[in-house]
């Protein structure tokens, strides 16, 4: 119809033009001047905070359309991730989701994951011979002990300064130091007197106990295997094994912390053939050069003294920092440094020495440096030109500074990063964490004590590229803002549950007219939609945004309790699920009705199929059946069903957090428990049962008192009554075997005489008892 | 750190200053210049086809921030919602669906509930006449049968445009008509029919059913009752209770059909004194009048002439079209139309007559005009001002446009609406959908034929703007969608699943290394989320998206078979994740691990919690450990506790959809059902059980047949042999019975008495087997 009538009459052709003013005969038929709406404000854009300016810089894709590229620096894989690798991934997950759910981007997330390592190959190496030296052997030898002993006075000598010849002098020697002064000098000094006092107590205490011994003298005894038989493992599985481990569980750490999984992950171990051409590239481009021991170095000179480009550009103050840079190049790099054309020049391949894994290359065999795996497979995924590159700020220098020179020397262009986004220090307790402060925390032990919610909401609280302190009293805060939410949450649903419920009562419908002060809770809503809009434009900033959010929480939670029954659920609801789309766009996932997040950890629930939920109560089910069928089938008594029944409720069903009450005639009563619910029956079940197994030994002590008596009682009544005198006591006796004159040959006397046919009528009743020569 | 540096360096005050060159003793240690990005392309601009102008025009919301106004025209609530409905509400929840979840526009969506109007009070106010009118009659009387008699023949005369005197002319006067040709002229005339010949049954057939009787007479009853009593009708509950039910059905249906309810609902009837004080204003800014009766009209001409205002914004040429402006101004309006001061004038307020809801106004007692409604409920929560209006494209004209002129007049401003959507027609198999043409489905039958997930995905398939057919054959195309989606969901998943097998099997990493194939695969995926981009740009285009999305599965399908076992697993859940996403935001709710939208609809999913789900089959288990355990108590034979394992596998358990699978020592095989494996389970057993039954029923059949056998042969056992031959036939015997003579005196044949011999042995066995008789 609409086509026909197009057909008919003129068609505004233009937007401006005055088509108002045109008519016909029957008045004006065409459509009026429309007006392009004025925008009352200007909206913002958003800004990220770019480590290359260090400013907050409007964010411009390259693409120009919705697609964003993003290469972010992972785990090296070679022990359990920690609390700074948290704030990291989190932070930059939380930056991921923001840029993607908020701002609508496709991201395409590339992350790396560094398998070939000095770190990762130490540890494997050292593993390998430990775990060689000590296996199958259960007594400490004599050659164990003198070896042991000799390894923890090098250890002493190497790594706490000092000039011992044997063990015993340590501990007079370490009481003489100011403990403060040393660590001052060397944060890394607890540590090591942790590993020398570990050593003494193995040689002191535990020269019975292998396993014992072995767990205490690791620390100092693997340096000395790794220097003798380091050069004799060259299986390459050794190398492939600890990094595949620890890969693994990083994704595990990563799971239980909601963190997105990446969309394309590179493995170093996989990019060997890539980094060889790669770095034969930045050679023939000028910019680096092979050694004669078969290493490549990057020229960081000639390429900061081109016209076209800087080396260093995140932190060019940092440009000759020789501690950085040794870190940079690892721990097995050859220390003679003579090949390189500057101190600043940093290894593309290394030429490895035997012991360490190796593959082919023009420059003999060796493995890539460290920063050039990054240059590699980034560029492989994303190409020359890439958005947007994150990671620690501690990898600023010389890493990320190496990986730029690298690309754009590679590449030979100007800026190979657009925006480089760096995640700010984590400390604890306003202290570096450090396993040598004993502030060390893995995400083990975090998730122990905190949920991942609370821990992602602390990492939420602060401005991704700035420190944050991790400390009890944040934790606190985080805490009683977890509670305002998730009372606002519980709260809102039970309003609406009862407004549902009240509604179905009813045959007229509850009001939904809005008061001024509904209208008043929109219009809070709107400046703080506004608010959280600015929040992220601003640099991603959570900290304002959830703080926005926080505070519609509380004007909300005020007009609840001011209307009382005049409530109007429907701006209420309107608030809970902007909160509840905003916190599930950082990462706290929401409930399938919108109203909040989800009250169990994501991770946890993420199964969520009826199929998955119900499996274990079925399994319980059908193991339960099956032995009711194999006990009816084998003639079990009937008791043991009753037993059977008891064992399901106490231990199968709750440890599925179920209850069953049993009442007398009436079935069983079905509670789902809390965690909490179920410890404290766990705990009297077990008192229960520790009251009745004590019940039970203290009836088989007296059973066995009793048999031990019988025994000797028993034992006694072999003896006849007619035997049961003669002893030396006596020198004559009677047919009966009474004694009638003592060893002296003197009467016995008339009361002895009672006194002994007593004992003897008692022996005789025994005697009989247990022999039956009674008559 | 960091800070301190800052002090320490010369810090870049800006993006452009040539930084680079600045330098110190140690070199350069500013950064370098950064280049600002240079985008490739440009980004699509979001469009939307806008009434006001026939064109998509670029969305600039009023605010210039993230915050959108939008009004959606909501439901006339007094029947059952339809297809059409359903068409209009889903593709509305779409487009704000999109606009907020892919635009990240924080919409404040208010949709009005229509609970006063013509069509209601009218329906109303008959449905309660007719309640009375049978209310308690469980007899026809003949006065019943006389007015409804009368009824039917009043109906014929006026509805079919006929002149009957009685009922009987019915039959042989429709059975002459031409039906095509009538119903050419009157779409309404076989359901006119349909009437009629339901009365003329009920007459002639069901006097002695009151309820059959009553049901078939309804229709031609309730215009007669009506003009006889509608007056009198004046309680105003009536016309409450009517609309709130159905209010509350329309909410139901949107649920089961995933729409998400609105940020605010207003109600007409909560809204009269806002109306009138709306109309008083128009008033005084000359642009309506009040009338004699107590009505006010809109003076469309003034409005029209003024300069500043046009009359009919979206559909001009409809001016002055009766038939759509008397449609627009209801049923119960006075048709006296000569105190309008022009014909295309329109109710602002109706005086109320008796028998229709009224309210007081400064003009008498009345109630609001249809369109008025939404000008001031749209105005009171979005203002005078508001970016979006949506709507079905038969309210353009004259809906749409006198709320347009009214909000227009009230306010004196030029352009209450910015941008007016309103979503095309829906057609059946080619034809409108009419009760008339008995094509007119509801959502409740739409619903019991397809899901809610076929619905969506149907109206998703036709751009909003335009006419939608729905046809078998449009329907048969999106099950074939459906599926392809649904396998492709599966098929991921599975291999998800089989990938984390296969990795925790081994002590290595499956390679993740991506091939060109990978590569191409994610280039085609990136190309695909421009191509949404540009689909959603492109004023909101779901069809375009859709078969973006569609193509990309088959791309990954393709991949997927080519690979085989050499499959890298991130870049297809890269794919999976953003179809999912896509979908989700369009309405079809993803799974919690994002992999695919959710197996079961949305809403049989929302309970969700683990006692939810988990507490039937916990129930199942308590039942038969109490079973187990009274049993026990109660002694009962082991074989009852084998049935009773049967009982638990085939019943309760098989109704929660799980199979066991008993196994000959070893534990049951636990399986969670299809609907349909359940089914055919289900049949098995009902087979094997009347098989069962059967058996049973015939071995007592033969059980029967044989005490039936013994009876007889008991019964024939009693006669003593000595006895037997004393009949008629004989005349004479020996000691033992036999016979001698027969009935005539002739001596029996030796042949006889040999025969007579061996029964008389036989019996005489037989007797003696009962009777012990025998020595």
């Amino acid at each position: 119809m609409l086509k026909r009538l197009i057909g008919r009459y003129a068609r505004r052709m233009s937007n401006t033009s005055a088509a108002g003013s045109e008519s016909t005969a029957t008045g004006k038929v065409a459509q009026p001047e429309w007006r392009k709406p004025a925008p009352q404000k200007s909206k913002p854009v958003l800004k990220l905070y770019n480590t290359l300016t260090r400013t907050k810089e409007p964010f411009v894709p390259l693409s120009g359309t919705s697609l964003v590229s993003w290469y972010s620096c992972g785990p090296t894989v070679y022990d359990a991730s920690h609390m700074g690798h948290a704030r990291n991934y989190v932070s930059v997950d939380i930056n991921r989701r923001i840029m993607s759910e908020y701002f609508g981007y496709d991201i395409n997330f590339v992350q790396n994951v560094t398998d070939i390592d000095d770190k990762i190959i130490i540890r494997a190496r050292q593993n390998y011979l430990f775990d060689n030296y000590t296996n199958g052997v259960t007594e400490i030898s004599d050659s164990i002990v003198e070896k042991a002993t000799s390894a923890t006075v090098a250890y002493i000598n190497k790594n706490l300064n000092a000039e011992m010849t044997a063990v015993s002098e340590f501990s007079a020697w370490v009481a003489s130091l100011d403990k403060e002064a040393e660590k001052e000098k060397n944060p890394k000094f607890p540590m090591h007197v942790t590993a020398v006092s570990n050593a003494i107590l193995a040689l002191e205490n535990h020269r019975s106990d292998a396993t014992r011994f072995f767990e205490l003298i690791k620390d100092v005894m693997v340096p000395v295997l790794d220097k003798e038989l380091g050069s004799t493992v060259n299986d390459p599985e050794v190398f492939r094994k600890l990094p595949a481990y620890w890969e693994n569980r990083y994704n595990d750490d990563m799971a239980r912390l909601n963190v997105l999984p990446p969309g394309v992950t590179t493995r170093v171990s996989e990019y060997v053939p890539e980094i060889v051409t790669f770095v034969e590239k930045i050679i023939d481009n000028g910019y680096a050069y092979a050694t004669d021991d078969g290493s490549v170095y990057f020229d960081t000179s000639k390429f900061d003294n081109s016209s076209k480009h800087d080396y260093a550009k995140c932190q060019p103050w940092n440009k000759g920092k020789m501690d950085l840079i040794e870190d940079g190049e690892g721990s097995l790099s050859t220390k003679n440094t003579s090949e390189k054309r500057s101190n600043s020049d940093f290894a593309l391949w290394k030429a490895s020495k035997p012991g360490e894994p190796e593959w082919e290359s023009p420059w003999g065999k060796g493995r890539p440096g460290w920063h050039i795996e990054c240059s590699v497979m980034a560029s492989d995924i994303l190409g020359s030109q890439i958005d947007i590159h994150s990671g620690g700020i501690d990898l600023a220098f010389p890493h990320h500074d190496n990986e730029l020179a690298q690309s754009e020397a590679r590449y030979d262009n100007e800026q190979w990063i657009d925006y480089f986004l760096h995640t700010g220090h984590l400390h604890i307790e306003g202290q570096k964490m450090s396993k040598s402060l004993k502030n060390f925390i893995t995400i083990d032990e975090a998730l122990a004590k905190y949920t991942s919610r609370q821990l992602r909401l602390v990492f939420a609280s602060a401005q991704w590229n700035n420190q944050l302190d991790f400390k009890e009293s944040l934790v606190n805060e985080v805490k009683s803002l977890e509670s305002s939410f998730n009372n606002f949450f519980q709260n809102v649903r039970a309003l609406q549950a009862d407004n549902i419920h009240r509604q179905e009562e009813l045959s007229y419908n509850i009001s939904k007219k809005l008061t001024p002060l509904e209208k008043k809770l929109l219009d809070d809503l709107q400046a703080t939609q506004e608010k959280v809009d600015i929040a992220f434009c601003d640099n991603l900033s959570t900290p304002q945004a959830v703080k926005a959010l926080s505070d519609m929480v509380t004007t909300t939670n005020s007009y609840i309790s001011a209307v009382g029954n005049e409530l109007k659920i429907e701006p209420v609801i309107a608030v809970c699920k902007y909160i509840t789309r905003i916190l599930d766009i950082i990462g706290f996932a929401a409930r399938p009705d919108k109203l909040g997040w989800e009250t169990v950890s994501s991770s946890e629930n993420s199964a969520g199929s009826v199929e998955d939920v119900a499996m274990p109560y079925v399994k319980v089910l059908s193991n339960f059946r099956d032995q009711v069928r194999s006990m009816a089938i084998s003639k079990a008594d009937l008791s043991e069903f009753l037993k059977l029944t008891d064992f399901i409720r106490d231990h199968d069903l709750l440890k599925l957090n179920v209850a069953l009450d049993d009442r007398n005639g009436q079935s069983a009563l079905v509670k789902f428990l809390t965690e909490e619910e179920k410890q404290e029956i766990l705990k009297f079940n077990e008192e229960k049962e520790s009251r009745e197994e004590a019940k039970r030994l203290k009836k088989l002590e007296q059973q066995k008192l009793r048999e031990q008596k019988e025994l000797e009682r028993k034992e006694k009544a072999k003896v006849s009554p007619l035997e049961m005198f003669k002893t030396e006591q006596y020198s004559a006796w009677d047919e009966n075997g009474m004694p009638t004159k003592d060893k002296d040959g003197n009467d016995v006397t008339k009361s002895m005489t009672k006194k002994l046919k007593k004992q003897w009528d008692q022996q005789k009743k025994l005697h009989e008892e247990y022999f039956g020569t009674s008559n």
